[in-house]
């Protein structure tokens, strides 16, 4: 099917705001019926996700507090990625960095887009197994509660709303799914290379 | 559990833009450790999805160009409240103007935060069922295509990347727990009084 009666040219593009986190653009856009419209939206690095499986079926889980939402929120594990970094690269440091855990296996998962009317956002799912416990190494100025939780936990807090990150929702997409076996992934050991599909 | 540990306070603020869309902020906060820092964000009105089930088990999607992430999008029904609008009374309206379909019950499922880090905006989750299917009112400048789809194909949507939306993603699960019996939902008619919890 061709896209040609919904999609959006460019036809000019301007620097809205550069902040110290936050950086946006307006961009002029052709619409599908030849009239223009502008679309102003975060222009965002990218992100990595990471669903990390203990041996005994727990998940490893962090307790942030987010300043936009204004409470403290549970999430899987993640972070953006440095300039040019491999997103499983960055799925690997920002394991260490923020739970101490090192995986032994790696399995690629998906890719999800956060908020599609606003933000470039592109977040890369990986799950992690084998892992082994050692000091976390947090940045300055990031704090953070790490803890396990089992699937049915999670599973309830996703249904209560005590989970209401989107991204972890995504991820408890996944677990349900291949912890069922309806989506085998593919393991590989750290070393191996690999990345978004 | 306190989380005075991790909690920020504000302590100043100031508009960072106000756009046509985007308004944002930038607040300094007060961290645990007494340290200040900037928190960067988008103010977001909030929104609304909506999950149609229709009588034969298909649910009604959507095929929209997403100009931040530059293709088509596979998602359901959403859009954002306007100033002072409840949330269910949004979705009737996005569903109707969007879809054409009018829904006979409602049920609320729950909320979720999309991007935690730099936007306050909050999705409220519907299902809707007891479709009929009317005219649907599209804003000007608004395109998009409406289609239906089973839950199989949906769910392999959802493994394959051809849904890569973070709220179509939670509907997902959401659906995946609703039809198996997991989840079950309090379904009210159309004209009956809720909102979220």
């Amino acid at each position: 099917m061709s896209d040609a009666h919904l999609k959006e040219d460019a036809i000019g593009s301007e620097l809205l705001f550069k902040g110290n986190f936050l950086h946006a653009q307006r961009d002029t856009v052709r619409l599908p019926d030849g009239h223009t419209a502008t679309r102003e939206y975060v222009i965002h690095p990218g992100a990595v996700v990471v669903v990390p499986l203990l041996d005994d079926g727990r998940v490893v889980l962090e307790r942030q507090f987010r300043y936009p939402i204004g409470h403290v929120m549970i999430e899987f594990p993640a972070g953006k990625l440095d300039a040019g970094e491999a997103p499983r690269v960055c799925g690997q440091r920002e394991l260490l960095e923020e739970t101490g855990y090192s995986a032994r296996e790696w399995a690629y998962a998906g890719v999800m887009h956060l908020a599609v009317a606003y933000s470039t956002e592109i977040i890369h799912l990986y799950f992690a197994r084998g892992l082994s416990l050692g000091e976390r190494q947090l940045d300055q100025g990031e704090f953070l509660d790490v803890f396990t939780a089992t699937r049915a936990e999670l599973a309830g807090w996703c249904r209560d709303g005590s989970v209401t990150d989107a991204k972890t929702l995504t991820c408890a997409l996944w677990l349900q799914n291949v912890l069922s076996g309806a989506w085998p992934l593919d393991w590989q050991t750290a070393a191996g290379a690999d990345g978004p599909r």
